[in-house]
């Protein structure tokens, strides 16, 4: 069994980029002309029509990225918001991303107790399906990420199936968000933030599933916002694989956004979804149906950025 | 617009129970007639049947139950590990309820920022159609769970949907399971624990959905499991509508059960899902065909019990 942070490790480092791309479909990232044609397929079926122009950007953007980029990360919301067909369109997604050789992240920022947390983390990155007991995929991600407000109950239902089926989990431990302090920042009577509480347990609960690159499969979701917050969370959590959100729309630029990487520039990778989404309406030499073209060109921008900033770091 | 916090009072004062079943249907708690006669009906899709059989489950418990009870609680994590088709059985599930009466929680423990935050609430609480723009419920629920480790960023969205369309939500402050103190207890520099500055922040951010009962549409989660913490939580949020996990299948009693409501034992319900789902295994005088008879009389044991210690308060 292959452990999942060794298998994002590689895939990295064989592209020669830590970015995932998120795919956030709302419908007006979307070109008309896919829109169009989606409801003249389902002229009385909004919901299916809605799903169908999900699938066929997505497919597009895959296609294009899928040389370049070593991971996807599909936000649940925007498919649980249109519905049971949009949902099937994130799991046709998360199955072809696959086929295309790319990692599939699950946003879904699942958390509940025991028996119940065993229920998401076997819906969501469990290969044992749970009618017929056969190992067969139900959703297919390869790891998702984990609010751990209810403490290690909640967490470690997703820790032994990501054991057992070579998995991944990203635990939160510093949001992006302007309110990410509202909780996060409070300080404890030892000195200590809470987030930082958070982070030296993500560590400790992740030193059972560490690989051979040395990083484990729990890993922390650490924002790009807070990049003085991410060099002190790398030393905290050596081990753990960071998810990076709040690059571009959210205000980060490179810089930031490489912050919790390693002294070798390892061990972190960095999610932007609305710029590449969204690339093909900056671009005035482009049709709206080249949007998978521009993403493709968003993405090895935004590539080169990085690698530039892990060259030349500015938080360290 | 109805304000829920007096929706959920006025059902609960109609019934004199302030009592919530949840559903969480894990096919061990659905009797084997019900699952082979599923299987007949769809002897080739093992996920059709088995939503079947959970909705054939559902609606009989929902009969047994919706004039002696006031809401129903829909736990969203044994519906997605059923695949798509159990989805379909729960929002079918939540229409039944409505239909017969019953309030219905969805506890699907939510979270996320900004705009992926209004795409949950919106599919979860809200009433207006994303694709058609017209007011039409998507899952519609009444109200549901929301973790707000994420801070207001991830909350107000939420308070803002069921403010429009006049729905709830409830969010974790002190969960019933063993480590929820992980991060839950752990003390401030100021001398709170961390649950306490989650639960003001709960009571703040209710301040305005408050109706003409005195409790507020912005509720919060107080497991049965904790309650000398239960009674101290209800000072720091004299207006929260409190949802109290844990009665039953996880160790708490009556007594305890009933810690977090008013004096004048108001402003709070109680869940129990494995206890009136499975009733009928413990039932030698009843056929298994008749677990909706087993969960009813469970159900008015409950009450019973419930409004024992109401009337005699152990926790005070």
């Amino acid at each position: 069994m292959i452990n999942f942070a060794d298998y994002l490790v590689k895939k990295i480092e064989e592209m020669d980029n830590p970015t995932v791309v998120g795919l956030d479909p709302k419908l007006e990232y979307i070109p008309d002309s896919i829109k169009d044609y989606s409801e003249q397929l389902f002229p009385e079926e909004p919901t299916k029509a809605t799903a169908k122009a999900i699938w066929l950007f997505n497919k597009e953007i895959i296609d294009q990225v899928c040389d370049i980029v070593p991971a996807i990360k599909l936000q649940f919301a925007y498919y649980e918001m249109y519905g049971v067909d949009a949902l099937k369109t994130m799991l046709l997604t998360a199955r072809y991303a696959q086929r295309r050789g790319m990692i599939v992240i699950g946003d879904c920022k699942r958390n509940d107790i025991g028996s119940t947390a065993t229920a998401y983390a076997e819906a969501i990155i469990g290969t044992t399906d749970i009618l017929l007991g056969e190992t067969m995929e139900m959703s297919g991600f390869d790891a998702c990420t984990v609010n751990a407000y209810l403490g290690v109950d909640g967490v470690q239902p997703f820790i032994d199936v990501a054991k057992r089926d070579g998995k991944g989990i990203f635990c939160l431990v510093r949001t992006s968000n302007p309110s990410a302090g509202d909780f996060q920042d409070l300080e404890l009577k030892d000195g200590r933030k809470l987030y930082e509480a958070v982070a030296e347990k993500v560590n400790e609960w992740g030193k059972d599933v560490i690989g051979e690159e040395g990083f484990s499969s729990v890993g922390a979701v650490v924002g790009a916002t807070w990049p003085e917050q991410a060099v002190a969370l790398r030393k905290l959590m050596p081990n753990a694989f960071i998810l990076v959100p709040g690059y571009g729309a959210q205000g980060a630029g490179a810089d930031e956004a490489v912050a919790g990487f390693t002294a070798e520039g390892k061990g972190a990778i960095v999610n932007s979804s609305r710029a590449i989404m969204t690339a093909w309406k900056k671009r005035e030499d482009l049709e709206p149906e080249e949007f998978g073209v521009a993403a493709r060109q968003e993405a090895l921008d935004m590539k080169e950025k990085l690698n530039a900033a892990l060259k030349n770091r500015k938080y360290v």
